[in-house]
């Protein structure tokens, strides 16, 4: 009686990227090599940036400017499988001058298979500098800022 | 005036996914790293069985089935970039009891970046020894054969 | 005076792996892309195990056992580029009955590039449930727990 | 009766580089995805060139000089497996002004897995613009040519 609604439809409010697993994502195991999951994430937060309008190539052609990860906490729940349909979502947990926080998620169907935090900074893409947000971009960021369990 | 409608619209005639370049596709020239546009062949390839009803994890698991890619040609003809967004393509141009060869080529708008000839064959999944086409499915990708240069 | 050996020879005590940085190690932003470095711990648990005479392939086969990665935290301090010849370190942290916990780091030369602490858990190859380790595998990883920093 | 010394160890003449295969390069076919062989090759004829002194990462940076691959031609014999030891070798079969074309092989003992005929060229690695091989360069590699059927 009191099923939340977010556990039968749990990436309607975030943002969420399909995903489908090929040869090339799975090993000996198979299922999905556990290094992939790491590049499925970023595939979804590119398309999270590419939604709000943020080109990365032209943000670093341009503007000397590329986002890298400083930290990642990843919990691998549930192997995914070759022809698996996928889902990966992104919320933004914490937005600083100097960094955001991600909270992300890998979904098959209703069922959870990894939960990650991964940490980005923005840095100058000729020097690996920390460069920061620029304004118009933290406040962007900032207002998506969501308290999130995910 | 005499525009051949193929040189505008190249891949109206064959199978054709879209694929969208990501970090992970990319090496330190700034391009795509040239081993990946051969993952990006196959997933047009699996994109192609699924649209016609073979999901290979099933042939694999059900059947004991698996395509394996025997030989490959491949022209590198102009570099991919980060966030691009390629179509690869995909038509039958031989089939044979033992083996299939694939016409594939990899588009950015209507510049050609690749070609590819690919001739697969299929085998016993856990023996890998080669156990030819059942008669189904020869005969279904033999009604597929096109006289292609593509 | 006093400097401690570790500090400017780190890698002695612990287990190391050397990886050198090739050109599918890296993406455009120049450096290794960061899903990379996940492969490149677990090549050196995998020699790792290679060392104590544990062969994977085998297990997976006689035994139907394979290590699977349970969780993960990172942090990249500094990147790492072409050309590059890395040392990946490998301790055990700590030993339970169904988990091993490994500290690892990888370093350039005495500079750190970032550390890890992985981890693994022992599932069935065929249906992935938890099988624990046995107890001869238990013992010998036991005697390798180190109360570690690293 | 006059076994050729060529057979029972075939990559005396040829430079030839080991790799080991990782789950990383693995499918869920069990043996090694097809496209990874394609950076095996890379990594040999890497190495084959820091053998020679030419450090690929100084060229990039210095000399605003990388070499890219323009065609490429496979044959896959046999499958490799997760923990086997391999051989990649290297020989250069052609060298013109505008291109090298090498003759490359993966061995598992001395079996022979894979056969591959690589063209590459030496572009801007700004522009990438095809530059041509300079003088110094041409002259050491047009020494190495050799008429080779591996």
């Amino acid at each position: 009686m009191s099923e939340s609604p977010s556990s039968t439809s749990p990436v309607t409010d975030a943002f969420s990227w399909p995903t489908r697993v090929y040869w090339e994502d799975t090993d000996a195991g198979g299922v999905v090599y556990h290094a992939q999951y790491v590049a499925f994430l970023e595939r979804a937060r590119s398309e999270w940036m590419r939604a709000r309008g943020q080109m990365q190539e032209q943000l670093r052609l341009e503007h000397d400017l590329v986002f890298v990860v400083r930290a990642m906490q990843l919990d691998f729940l549930k192997p995914a499988r070759l022809d698996d349909l996928l889902k990966v979502s992104v919320a933004v947990k914490q937005v600083k001058r100097a960094s955001i926080v991600f909270a992300q998620s890998i979904w098959r169907d209703d069922q959870r298979l990894l939960t990650a935090e991964v940490k980005v900074a923005a840095v100058s893409a000729t020097a690996f500098r920390p460069v920061g947000l620029d304004e118009a971009l933290y406040e962007e960021f900032k207002l998506l800022e969501v308290p999130t369990t995910l």
